[in-house]
């Protein structure tokens, strides 16, 4: 399946904390085709360091094709011959500097004074992307969803579509995600990793574009992204205690040198910095911002009438290995949740298998979808 | 039980890694009495944090006890009124500014600059941590151990105990630790800690005492810690989503700036800032490099080998909660242990449960002990 990057322009979106208007674009990509009635749309949202690019390449070269192949295109769970899928890059996207990436967040320059944002960008959440996503489905006429799904951030997202949008939401399905971000999460890996980026000197309060960017810190807040989405089996079956160079010749072993390194980093750090010039750390942490700010309660409401107020059924599909979104917090939501179910598995990788391991689910997002 | 800091001074210790002999001090305390026959004696080793204070008070004034004070005293589990128990300090303690804790490390003067070692002090490992011991025990005439016993990093000490002097050790007793430092265990906390440090400017290259230490890495360091060791339900118990200031005169509000706070920060940031003038930056990774490097195996055998030169019968007390040391880790030690049982709980409080929540397991230790 062969896709592309689309644009739309928001001459003035308002943020809902500050109040603040600016001009924006976001991208978007869709899938399959939208019918005479409008009524076959879904919408995926992607996850905390993810964008648009779902499903499909944009070369028939392209190495890998979107994070959510397996799932969506023609014949496959999400059935693109049936279903017109759209998914949408979010505000201050993590991959800024990605040229399949288009975003406005804290990389981009603000038209007022010529230079990028940085820390003077509004403080958005997760409400504002549905906002955004909202202005996008508008433009397209579609006044009604077959389903919202997403991963993680992603399922927040689906989540407060629910609970903003009753009216339009036919079904949520969330993967490794949860309506709640609990004390724990508003540290790990969210506010750890902001301390993290602004801990390193090249920060230097997010004035750093033009010069040596804060790359040690963006690369510790991802070590600890990283490390709480997977598992100690996981790095088990993968690393064991192997060296990163057992000769020493170019990285020194670790008990030469506070510079050596066992495998496990080096091959954590590889993740990163294959694609660090496309990342942009102040967005990281605007992204991290918005994470633990997430509550679906509004207005003194508490979260047992926030989560009653989504009429559709959801689907909330929980590896039992994942130290961010659990079970417990899955069963927790079920109580209020008008209709709600569970799938749960295990597949010892972690928060991430909901990326990776779609066999895992990929029959429950099929049945559910019906 | 009032108790007092010992010192022991080495005039000339020498690390097993690179072989570098120095003079060095250590603390330790003595709990009971020993016997004519000097076999009545008690090891404790401490956690990764922690120091020989492990029970008692050096003044009745004194606020808190030692750390196991509910388990070690007269009539308690470990029965002073029996047993002659030994706490010692490790290397590199990383309160190494505290009034109370004797220890040689990166913070200790050099004799031959007259400068703190600090990055230059030689690397040592839970193996150097055990000969120290066996020193302070040697000088005591102690030849054999009834118990040794220990949390979390003072876990693995004793199962290098029983690997290291099988013929001295009587029983062992691990709380909430495994005989393996797997590799996500090397990141969480430990290597991820090591980097917070040093990413902070002030570390310089561990070039700091005189001058402004590296607090923000250190304080990031124990956050990432503090939230490896307790869990997302006892976040959720002890502070929901409370803002740190709900006036917001103090703190700001999280969603009107980056320095915002929720009350889960403030109050894990309290738990260190109150005792961050004891602590040192460098102390902290070279304990957490030791952690890192913790192998039973030596000389090419395998872990299954070293883990059958334990001799003596091991008690593995393991919460169900712990991020860090798992029921996985402990049945995979078990299986080739030649006398081990395990005891698992669950009090939901994560790691830091071995430390406090005693009652889990006091009468195991007990029964145990005989």
């Amino acid at each position: 399946m062969l896709v592309e990057k689309k644009r739309f322009d928001f001459s003035a979106f308002r943020f809902e904390l500050c109040g603040t208007t600016i001009s924006a674009a976001l991208g978007y990509e869709t899938y399959g085709t939208l019918n005479n009635a409008r009524d076959n749309a879904i919408l995926i949202c992607h996850y905390f360091t993810g964008q648009s690019h779902a499903a499909g390449k944009y070369k028939d070269e392209d190495p890998l094709p979107g994070w959510w192949d397996e799932l969506i295109g023609p014949d496959k769970p999400i059935d693109t011959n049936r279903f017109f899928v759209i998914s949408c890059d979010t505000f201050g996207n993590i991959n800024a500097n990605s040229p399949t990436v288009i975003t406005t967040g804290p990389a981009t320059v603000n038209p007022k004074t010529g230079k990028p944002y940085g820390m003077t960008f509004p403080i958005f959440t997760i409400r504002d992307m549905v906002a955004s996503q909202k202005l996008i489905l508008d433009s397209l006429g579609i006044t009604r969803l077959r389903l919202v799904m997403g991963a993680s951030m992603g399922g927040l997202q689906a989540f407060m579509w629910g609970r903003q949008h009753p009216e339009m939401v036919g079904k949520i399905i969330t993967m490794v995600s949860a309506p709640m971000i609990r004390p724990w999460s508003i540290m790990v890996p969210n506010q750890l990793g902001i301390d993290a980026i602004r801990l390193d000197p090249n920060w230097n309060q997010g004035d750093y574009y033009g010069k040596q960017p804060p790359h040690q810190g963006l690369l510790l807040a991802f070590k600890i992204l990283l490390t709480s989405t997977r598992t100690d089996s996981w790095a088990e079956r993968n690393f064991q205690r192997n060296l990163a160079d057992p000769d020493g010749r170019e990285i020194p072993h670790p008990w030469k040198s506070f510079n050596g390194r066992y495998l496990v980093e080096t091959e954590i750090e590889k993740i990163v910095l294959g694609r660090m010039q496309f990342f942009d750390a102040n967005s990281y942490a605007y992204i991290a911002k918005a994470n633990t700010l997430f509550d679906l309660a509004e207005g003194g409401e508490t979260q047992e009438q926030a989560l009653k107020r989504i009429k559709a059924p959801v689907l909330m599909i929980i590896d039992d290995s994942d130290l961010l979104f659990t079970r417990e917090q899955a069963e927790e939501a079920r109580k209020h949740l008008p209709k709600a179910d569970c799938h749960y598995y295990n597949s010892q990788n972690g928060h991430l298998s909901g990326l990776f391991d779609t066999h895992f689910f990929c029959n429950q997002v099929k049945a559910f979808l019906g």
